[in-house]
């Protein structure tokens, strides 16, 4: 890395700061990139992931998109495993849902998630550093723990927007739940931390971060927040276990067919989060008198293709697209549906195809009018029907399967 | 200990709780006494020592008097020597007045407690417990530290008297200040305590640790707490950073004239706090129309002067304060004041004789009309003394030195 002049540290932190909801401060950011031009130290770039869900999908993306930046600018990034937490998981045992694992379990989930997020960020071992905050947290004793938690005052830590409405609405907090931004902080101190990136939601225990790293001496880690990439669902934030995702190894087509599912007032933000689009051409893609909805989709649906993918697999799968639902064909590539008999009731063999987890969900599906074989739509769910082999059953928009007996 | 009758449990029970502010609860200690007189095993009752302050007054024997009924009912006494705290310090730094101490330091402290608290309780092996809370406190880990602190919510800490009204006037509370209870509930945990005794501003952290000792699987300690003596000056707490102290290793001259100076009002509170004696007998003291006030506190002096030297220390004590005070006599036993010149200024001579910490001090009391030399009041601050061997310097009631050239 040569000399930054001050135009080019300008650019890159215009580049850095791109989608970003908060960047505490650019000023200090400029100054940090400046002087490691100067010095030729890598700034240290810490983000963590959660290792009970290894599975990448693209909300998880947009930060990643941003360590990317930090690392062809020649940076560092310190991924955290936070297998701490994951070990001895919830003290209080009242969330039931968190599972406690072992670190072989963590150690395979680190793995897969490694291998997802090198389709976006680099990870030669000079451009990313993993870091297990086991290897502190496990030594740190009270006396430790006790100058941490003097750093931070009881006001100051039900300034956090849900503790405060916590505490108003008489829901419990547990007082350990105050020590997890000190010990997430306290990793920011271990890894000695330049810059840590996250979600909005991080914000508090990043800038708590910062008030703990000055009291051990270290100038305070620079923190940019990412906007929540909303889900599929049109309201929710993307998540896994919401079922609203897009994850980064979806087939082409379903990745394409997800995109082209997005609520048409997202694009922006999908466009924005996700791609490195100019801000003018994505303007361009979202105004509705200049480009139909459905085209922009397209559009957006061949870039996330394209880069998970391969640029021919976009195009592939947005031809396949238009195929299917433009000219209501159905795929070219369908499942087998084995059916047995030569007569089946509809829910039956809605269920024996895997379109419906149950059969009261089939018995929706089919009241719905979601459910046709040879494009004549089943609505009665006491229909028997007569099973011939090349027959195609069709629920909903984009299921299909190819009967055979 | 044989078995014991339920109606000795009750006698038990009522002297035991006799003084005490509040008893958390009557029906558990009865059946704890109960089944100690079972099974044959001694209770555990512990009590903490402040390990930066070893010096013992009036005001801790309230809770030792109560150490030593335990004892000779057969239990044993757990002294928790506080060490951990006094050497790491208050890790927020904000406090100066507190020294850091080494081990060295603490254990002298810890000597010279014992040495005087065996004036009120059973130092014997079979009867005292010494536990350093350093042994457990020093290997405390975080996920230990997580367990502990997701056994109370914020809320639950939010009620505790101090924080509450702090967190209303926004004065700062140390996150650090939130652990405090739960690492004293920690050590009722550590030593398995059946009951702990202490002063009324201990409540919150004697009832949380009941909650944590549950959640470790023991049952609940029998939480006793007494009131706090007030001090001489009759409305403060007695301290030694106060003043306004009677120190249980004071000369019997002066304590029994420190008892002479408390305010009239607080004479059942000392007589219910500090002796055992029946409540109609205090009653009868404490009325003005059956005795007079004088008199009470010299019953109140001799009993305390007995306590901590001996009934004739008691008695001389009694009749060397009715000669200078009631005779207005100048003791016997005076210390000398060695004086250079023939003659002084009178406020050079109060303060060579040490009856006065400064000149403006030295000042005030002469105007107030508190010197006197041979009985004659020296009241100009300017006024030149001649000094002749013998003559008797008088500063306030007390402070008596005989003149020497």
């Amino acid at each position: 890395m040569a000399e930054l002049t001050d135009s080019q540290v300008n650019q890159q932190v215009e580049l850095l700061s791109r989608g970003c909801e908060a960047l505490y401060t650019p000023d200090e950011l400029a100054k940090r990139l400046k002087e490691a031009s100067k010095t030729g130290k890598q700034l240290r770039v810490k983000f963590g992931m959660d290792p009970t869900a290894p599975d990448i999908h693209l909300g998880h993306t947009v930060q990643l998109k941003q360590v990317r930046k930090f690392q062809d600018l020649g940076h560092r990034a310190i991924l955290i495993i936070g297998d701490f937490t994951a070990r001895i998981g919830d003290p209080s045992g009242t969330d039931k849902t968190r599972p406690i694992l072992d670190e072989q379990q963590i150690a395979e989930n680190a793995k897969t998630y490694i291998a997802q997020a090198g389709k976006v960020i680099d990870t030669s071992p000079e451009k990313l550093e993993i870091s297990h905050n086991s290897d502190w947290l496990c030594e740190l004793n009270l006396t430790e723990m006790l100058k941490l938690a003097s750093q931070i005052t009881v006001a100051r830590m039900m300034e956090r927007d849900s503790f405060e409405k916590r505490f108003k609405n008489d829901q419990p907090i547990g007082v350990h739940e105050f020590l997890y931004p000190l010990i997430q902080a306290y990793d920011s101190v271990k890894v000695e931390a330049d810059v840590e990136l996250g979600g909005t939601d991080q914000t508090y225990n990043f800038l708590a971060a910062r008030d703990i790293q000055r009291a051990y001496g270290q100038p305070a880690q620079i923190v940019m927040t990412f906007p929540l990439l909303v889900g599929l669902d049109g309201t929710q934030k993307m998540s896994k276990s919401k079922g609203n995702y897009i994850g980064i190894t979806d087939e082409p087509n379903d990745m394409f067919g997800k995109v082209m599912s997005i609520p048409d007032d997202l694009m922006e933000n999908y466009f924005t989060l996700l791609t490195d689009m100019p801000a003018e051409k994505i303007k361009e893609l979202t105004d509705a008198s200049k480009t139909h909805p459905r085209q922009a989709k397209v559009e957006l649906g061949k870039i996330i293709v394209s880069r998970y993918h391969s640029p021919a697999a976009g195009d592939e799968a947005a031809a396949e697209f238009d195929r299917v639902f433009a000219s209501k064909q159905a795929p070219t590539d369908m499942p087998v549906i084995k059916v047995a008999e030569t007569s089946i009731n509809i829910i039956e063999l809605v269920t024996l195809a895997g379109f419906a987890k149950s059969k009261s969900e089939a018995r929706r599906l089919i009241t719905q009018n979601a459910v046709s074989i040879n494009d004549e739509k089943i609505t009665d769910i006491d229909a028997v029907v007569a099973m011939e082999t090349g027959q195609v059953l069709r629920v909903g928009k984009r299921r299909f399967g190819k009967i055979t007996l």
